[in-house]
């Protein structure tokens, strides 16, 4: 049992309450309401019948530990939640169903709850960068890679490049949460015990539950899990790409963001101002590809209910549901507090990264090739004033005047297509949101 | 190096080839092929070198290992191989283009190969799945739940489950070979050195390649690494759950399928039929999720170009591609070979199966409890002619005669909707293909 | 947070109460009471102080939803836990210490405790298969590869191997314990703030904890890490081994195996006998591996604490040790409960298995090579008495009588070394014992 | 088929060679040649035929690529081999052993080889961070904690901390390398073919490869897959943990260390120093934990012969072993290259890092709380001369002279033990070497 020790750092943001045990016995008491209602509408069972049981749904009635506890003897906790409900409300409860119906369709409608929250906060995370691409559009910076300085960036085209990642997960999610299916099949798949009523029942359920109708039970066909999986880790893959970054740029020796507000500081260092949501974005989302693993290691249902691969899915599915949750509430916290510094940007900006610059020119007005050209820059790209020491080399300054060579290494002339970028990934950001 | 000691076993079918080391390299030249054109079209360089260059644009005129010895300086191969290129094509090779650009667009060039020969397999895969489901529509065979006879079924709606895993997977893969993207932004994704030109020549790139255009440079920005890794995870997880059963049900004391033909000959136990071509299928399909998550874990990469992420990223994905490729192919070599054995699944299955049906009788017709009718039951499940058991016990042969017993117990009276699930199995697939 | 539903299937056995929220708050103060006591000791606070900072610390006294909801803020529980104790006990709380001396000790302690537990199940786990090894030394069956009979064994030798397995994890996880060391560095590693008192206040806090004393502090070396779940995951997969074994011996069609009892019952098929322990093993043993991926992918914890590997350990420590003692303890169940079949076990045997023997006999008396006899004797593998169909060919029954044959055919005249192999194993087990 | 494209980039050092597919038939040939030699020793062949055998046992004779090929039809490449082997040397040829006895111990041999290769790597390795340590034992640097400056700490503790974890990675992987057990059961695992002789064979095969004897065949307990997975893991997370921090290091703005000699330079930007062999270091890392979990995953071998898991494991292994082999080397190159800039750690080292020290002071001289004492240091955390601003400062001007304060602010004196942890790990080291 967890008490929440860990909870406000590793469970943050609005899906975990989505997901902790009272939502999947709620989402349970879901099923079995809407089976009764659906079988109603039938003829299967008395509609009264199925009004009592409706009347009975409710998680908050339930002793959650008591369930669980029971569970054991089984092997899950529907089959102690239908024997409480049927003592309750009568022998018409989960009429056609078994255990696993329960279970599955529970787990989708938490999902699909999940999922909604998320993509809120997906949304969210996608404006705030959406601003910051708009806002930062020519704020220069140093693009690095391997994490040395090699030319001149945007800040603005790094938070549009942010912003294509989560936009595309919010698409992916929203996808994925439409594909969401109730499951119904009875205890081979069949729905033999309902007879010639199975099809509308299951059409009613999924109507009731806000789920799709699947064209047959899929209950040892996890394809649902593994497409729930491939988008979950793509979330937070985006999240953990903006976060490392942001935790990089504000390290104490680069200073380009940090977050501000009052969280992070240290208890014993007080000058220190950690990128604590940053942080724990990054921590969240290291747990998804473990997870996802798991749940594609568990694809194997044998025959017409898994033995052990069904119940290996219950635990990494809610974690990767919260984990992912955390990830991105964690992120939205960053970008709300996050400060950007662009002076610090700009002073940042080594000058010997528009280098590459001048070999281009020499390349393109001179009969120098561009091998000769890169050794003759390198020649000077480690210190001293490199305009002064460029034009001093006879082999440039014959082709290159003290200004021209200036010109070449004022960043802001040199950026290419950053802000047609940023315009195009806010523009479909736009179109998707 | 590998000499292919293990591809016959591990890498079958036609990705394999697809994804080698000579593949990547005609897709890096490919690239550079697009990119000269490109780039002429835009009037960035001069046509005739455009032409040059395209010409010599064929893997087959490069030493693959001398590349690969080279690389180990700079970090990858495309340096060494753009080199090699420039070296015979002169200096407008590669303009304005990096190196991850070079390896990134191939990758998605391999990918988009491998995808499509993937596709044509899962469509064969499908198809021969489609015709059992429509052959065996009507055999009766015992289902099963934690490998116990649960119910009966027919292999006709266990062909459908397996079909819809499969068409789903179809469908996934064509979703996401649709947006593989061209990577092209220069050193930090600016496109700085093409001045104005950078969107054009990204264009023709793209639609040289076949590959759609992105909004902006994903150098760094995983996501689509994500969506294939996610895709072909679902596949060998469908993949895994079919070659299981067919395991399954070859067992021995099972035989209710083997496979035909000469493959899986024991060397030294002429008597054994081994399910070989699902063996493989399914240890091809264990790679999967590992790899998945080496891919989903390298997603954090640093800034505009990640210090180590992105290496990490070749060998899982090829690994991906070919070992999905490679449990595909093994899966539809199983079921070209596959032998069905009706009659046996009929022997097999075992009377008890149906007692649920009695059970639900009981409960309509008699003021017996659910419960009550389980308990009375399961008092007659062990042993001997459970008509005759059961008929004798006054509790039941109360409510029910010998001839109800009997067409209780008759499985083909309780198939539910196995029929209407296999049509629709099929019609999904009908309208996917 | 949980309020248990899955707990009775997911987190069965002693374990999970060890690694619940409380018992990490507990080790926590553990950590924080033998600090006080071995800074007294090393005269670096008084000892009154000392004793009052002891008194405070027992963790039923803590609010712990509080303590987790805090923890937001600064990004882990001990700052508030520490912050709550010195308002509590005064201003010697704590000193010297950071954070994540304080949870990595804790998580140390926390892991003791449940490594204690598992050894103490794995030895009972490993008692009950010495046991079965013991009684079923003669127990003939077939031995399956590829699930398809091949050779007889034993179940003995089946057990012996179970054993060997569970034997070899029992030493693993008793060599890792012996491992576990105390983390203290205070900030950065370097204790500065104790000045020339570290060393001796370091030992002082391991002895008390009985955990060993490391070389240095390893707040972001995380072999150990990395050792403990080398070492669950191993645990693992050797319950997985015999998890599954036990539900294939025990699929309605092989019997040879059952769980005896009153679990796993279906509710609404009275006649099934899922071995539900066995499942739940296997299930609870598929977390692992991708547990420890997410350990494993979190070694690389930057400078002197990490920027989100740290926080990412949290969970999945504790997922795989719950997990780990869950699968252990099911096992353990499952094995209590084991009714073995040795009857069935002998009619399941198929004579065709010991056509090896016949084939070695040939080759070894007449001038036939193996493939030829080998070929000989498949074509008389398929129906019929083995023994008749193979004397009455005349290639056959001119090296081999009727006797003969049969006796070649009697399987307990052909298991080999397999009663050697047993007592070997469980000699290796009273030794480790 | 691989011709080495990446093989300079992520397979680098003397591990690749030792797994190549060559290695794996010489392994296998040295199974045959072992065999055969113990065989005749027992008694069971002619010596004649043991020595035309082992005469025949030379990878360099077979056609690789054709085996592969062949080893579709059995599912394993031994069988192939086996024949041709049989072809060439006749009847006596892997009497009593069975495919996956080859497979099996090939494997053991294989990875005997690469341990021993990965042990010298590991030994260059750690001793290259002891002459670190050792160096720069008094070279003062940042401490950083979630890559803020933190407290001041040492290089040499940062190169004791690094060696502390190879040095343990060392002693992990010979401890392994003990563990390495010949795998020999014939076709169930009872050895049945080989009558009374059976042990004499396996302990004389086990003494010619080099390994230890099991006390049973371990065809389908994999627990030693396990440990050696459980080891590399450990080994890959010690390496991605140094290569992390040097990349750290060597980045632009901080430039504490750098990766001298020719390596990393950039074809397009020739300022670059990039870091190239912990970035491939790091690459290769990250591919461990999903082997790892790979490999975990498929330990639940069934019965006598895992059907699909265990050839599920022979890419994973050999992509490990490879894997981390490449990891270890491109560390020890870093290594080999790295130099070291004491002036830029001292430089870098920002005075408010040393804010900790005062608050200890103020604490333990006046009457302040600590939290008071830190509150009231944060004030003065953010600019200007801190020795200025804080005797500034009424509350603490008070307490501490502006002597003291400079004093305390100097990092020289506030170590703790880092120069007794350097001599702790040292001498582990010393001692484990």
């Amino acid at each position: 049992m967890s008490d929440g020790l860990f909870d406000g750092v590793l469970a943050a943001g609005p899906v975990a309450r989505l997901v902790e045990d009272r939502a999947w016995v709620q989402a349970m008491l879901d099923f079995e309401g809407a089976l009764a209602l659906s079988s109603a509408e039938a003829g299967v069972i008395p509609e009264q019948a199925a009004l009592e049981i409706e009347k009975h749904c409710l998680a908050v009635d339930y002793d959650i530990a008591a369930l669980g506890a029971a569970a054991a003897t089984i092997g899950n906790p529907a089959g102690p939640l239908v024997r409480e409900l049927a003592r309750r409300a009568g022998a018409y409860v989960h009429l056609g169903a078994t255990s696993q119906d329960v279970i599955d369709t529970a787990a989708m409608v938490v999902t699909a709850r999940a999922l909604d929250a998320l993509i809120v906060e997906l949304r969210c995370c996608a404006d705030l960068l959406d601003r910051l691409a708009e806002e930062h559009l020519e704020t220069v910076m140093a693009g690095r890679t391997l994490l040395q300085q090699a030319l001149p960036t945007t800040f603005g085209l790094v938070s549009a490049c942010w912003l294509s990642g989560v936009a595309c997960c919010y698409e992916q999610v929203a996808r994925v949460r439409g594909r969401l299916a109730v499951q119904f099949g009875g205890a081979v798949g069949t729905l033999a015990a309902l007879r010639d009523n199975g099809i509308p029942v299951l059409a009613g359920v999924a109507r009731r539950l806000g789920l799709a109708e699947p064209v047959l039970p899929w209950h040892t066909e996890r394809g649902r899990i593994a497409e729930i999986a491939g988008a979950l880790g793509q979330v937070s893959g985006a999240v953990a790409k903006v976060a490392r970054d942001i935790v990089l740029l504000a390290q104490t020796e680069v200073g380009e963001v940090r977050e501000g507000g009052p969280a992070g500081g240290s208890s014993t260092m007080p000058h220190k101002r950690n990128p604590i949501a940053a942080v724990l974005a990054a921590s969240a989302a290291a747990q998804a590809p473990g997870l996802v693993a798991t749940l594609l290691g568990a694809a194997a249902h044998e025959h017409q209910r898994a033995a052990g691969a069904w119940h290996a899915e219950w635990r990494p599915l809610t974690e990767l549901l919260r984990g992912t949750g955390s990830a991105v509430h964690w992120l939205r916290r960053s970008l709300e507090r996050l400060v950007v510094d662009p002076a610090r940007m700009r002073v940042n900006l080594d000058a010997r990264v528009l280098t590459e610059h001048i070999v281009t020119e020499l390349v393109s007005i001179s009969a120098m090739g561009r091998q000769e050209a890169v050794d003759l820059i390198a020649a000077h790209a480690d210190s001293g004033d490199p305009v002064e020491r460029l034009v001093a080399n006879p082999a440039i300054g014959r082709h290159l005047t003290h200004r021209r060579i200036a010109e070449l290494l004022d960043p802001t002339g040199y950026l290419g297509c950053s802000a047609q970028f940023v315009d195009r990934a806010r523009a479909e950001w736009s179109r998707l949101r």
